[in-house]
């Protein structure tokens, strides 16, 4: 198959091959400074641990600012910070004073941005996959005639590359980095949309199911027993391009390493030393606190905890709604031309900085809690009224399945407290499920 | 497997069954209008000829109010009318003033508004495929144990089973109904964002190549040809529930089914009297306009036209980089109480109507046009500058891949301009390329 490039007069240069996304414009023994206070403890090297920042919101709340101001900020305490964006948007390149493209660019001092884009993030995923089939020979030719960069992008593809690019970017599956040296300490997602990042979040989690019956189909059926074996071949040489030889590890290891990478990934979205995400809204719109809480519901839905509320408008006091969390009015003060970082950085209140920099941990209201004596699970659900949650157990009373904000969660019921539904009330934005 | 709903004292009602988005509200002899101008010439009925209509625009310009606003005026002029709303945002609940669930609920006279939420989406199908796998029994009853309403939501399901549902209530694909009288007259649909709805539109297209490529490995590797047959039996029968039957068609009878199904998909979205996107944006904001010339680009790119400019700001003029598209200025005037739309829609001007009624078809200028004699192909691709456009051609000249905005698009070259690339300049938003 022939692939020809523009002639240099054409408009456009044709960049095969993606940079890296860890840039080596920060070194390695630079100004790092650790984060005030890092609840990881056992984190013992600054490639094990990347965190990662997202903001939830409804659009047009102010998302993209407070992720721009918030890549700005951990920049000025001397963090390594790149600032991912995944939008066609051109306002992030407004926002960040530099033209943001697929190869992360120099904003400030400690700060990249880059911006994702699945015509690209595709291609490294394809080519490992040929070189595994040249080895493997599953498609006898077929896959080598696939040209990645002919390729569309279809519904779906964005967030799972995505997804495995901010696996990338945060090690948060903890395996050997290609070059240790390429990290940052903080990268700062801004996403698409809120609903996509909630996916994204709850992604791992969820997976496990789906995995749990592909491998029963592998396991237990002729066409499973019969394919699954050079599939899983394919897979696995796939991802050991990086140098890790599976010639002698069986089937089922391979299926236990996938579940165990799922796992970990889930633990990442819930470990509050690693993953954070805020709420930005607009106190002075009733609609605005509306959807905030609604997002604050579904984050914990899709097993994420919110770490404070962040508003643009100046005087706003916090929305009593979203107590216990933490509120800050973040500053706003950009019109047509470029933006002051520094005089914005500077501005930043002490609340502010103060929910940014994991020094809070967010509301300490725990999200579900079990009372054995009262035989009671209680659920926090801001944002949901009790029409709107639908309650199923399928396994004999030993799990709750909560379904609410189109997500389903699972919760399994300590030893001491299972049985069936006998009730269920609302109060005080939870629910509490009286079991039998 | 046993499934329990919760006791009558539980807070939510299980509804496992959802009923079909086509209600019966509608009297079939009801008051329809034909549209004033109808380009569908071969429109011989309703049932053919549901229209869909989408507002792409950045988050917080106001989509979603418009696409309400739409759908309120479309109704007016006694179009039976459907607004789907697609993500948690409680804001459309407040604009339509009554609780927007996943079965349809009555606005208005002739409108109804609804909520897709994947959780819900997935039943169907999967129950599908589950009773064509029980005639089938490709899975040997894996499936049989997979509980629906267990299953999570990973990220990409919510476009493509949002994309089914679109195609069910739009009929693109001008499939028989299962029941003719459950049709609108136009849907309105209001995504989860603008990127989200720009790779639905752009799906069908992009998943030829795709099917290409599948039905290669089906038909010349051993596994495709060892599991190929089993599977397409599943998938067919599993959309043969609705009494075609297919014992007798051969694989490659149901691969040129497919590839034409996304054929008919894909050219629901180029034409123009079944398919309109418009702008939005805030014409005030500079950054607003740039967004929305970089999404009218980008939906370009994904094979859409837009059909016209939509802004909020009373007293704003057509900004003059939308030209050649047609710019109508819409009321908004409410608060944080009821929303009173007879005054709206009565508020609306002879320009906004225009627009929304399909008796204007947008720029009549030309996406891409072809100059024998200069040997030049001219595309038109507002919101990019030359160094966010890539050229790439693969096959010998026949076509140019323009990739920008992350997304592909192919250009097939009329047979006497094929050629290799000689060069390329930008003008007037539009790249000229030079063919050898």
């Amino acid at each position: 198959m022939e692939g020809m490039r523009c002639s240099p007069a054409c408009s456009a240069v044709v960049t095969h091959r993606r940079r890296s996304l860890g840039d080596d414009f920060f070194s390695r023994r630079g100004r790092l400074r650790q984060m005030k206070v890092s609840a990881s403890a056992n984190a013992n090297s600054v490639a094990d641990s990347t965190k990662l920042v997202t903001f939830l919101g409804k659009g047009g709340s102010g998302r993209s600012t407070a992720a721009a101001l918030a890549a700005q900020y951990y920049a000025s305490e001397g963090l390594r910070t790149c600032l991912v964006v995944h939008s066609q948007d051109p306002t992030p390149n407004f926002l960040m004073g530099c033209e943001i493209g697929t190869s992360p660019v120099t904003c400030n001092k400690n700060l990249v941005a880059v911006r994702l884009e699945t015509t690209k993030l595709l291609l490294e995923p394809l080519n490992q996959v040929k070189k595994a089939d040249t080895r493997v020979n599953l498609s006898q030719g077929v896959l080598e005639g696939v040209v990645g960069e002919e390729l569309g992008v279809l519904p779906g593809m964005d967030s799972i590359f995505s997804a495995l690019e901010i696996e990338k970017l945060t090690n948060s599956l903890g395996r050997k980095r290609k070059d240790p040296g390429q990290t940052y300490d903080v990268v700062v997602y801004d996403g698409t949309s809120t609903e996509e990042t909630l996916r994204m979040i709850g992604a791992a989690e969820r997976a496990r199911w789906y995995l749990k019956h592909i491998r029963n189909m592998a396991e237990k059926t002729d066409i499973g027993r019969l394919t699954a074996p050079s599939v899983l071949k394919l897979i696995t040489e796939s991802m050991g391009s990086s140098g890790v030889s599976i010639d002698g590890k069986t089937s089922t290891e391979i299926w236990d390493n996938i579940e165990q990478n799922l796992q970990k990934a889930s633990a990442f979205f819930t470990d509050p030393s690693r993953f954070r995400s805020f709420l930005v809204v607009d106190p002075r719109s009733q609609l605005s606190i509306s959807s905030g809480l609604r997002y604050w519901g579904c984050a914990i839905q899709a097993g994420a905890r919110i770490s404070g509320v962040f508003g643009f408008s100046s005087g706003a006091k916090v929305p009593e709604q979203f107590s216990p969390l933490a509120f800050a009015v973040l500053p706003y003060s950009f019109g047509e031309s470029t933006v002051e970082w520094d005089k914005m950085v500077s501005a930043l209140s002490d609340e502010a900085k103060s929910i940014l920099d994991w020094s809070q941990f967010g509301s300490a209201q725990p999200l579900v809690r079990f009372d054995g004596s009262k035989r009671t699970v209680t659920l926090f659900m801001p944002g949901f009224d009790k029409s709107q949650i639908k309650l199923f157990q399928y396994r004999g009373g030993t799990e709750l399945l909560v379904e609410a904000g189109d997500q389903r969660r699972v919760i399994q019921l300590p030893s001491g407290l299972q049985g069936k539904v006998a009730g269920a009330k609302f109060e005080n934005a939870s629910l509490v499920v009286t079991l039998r």
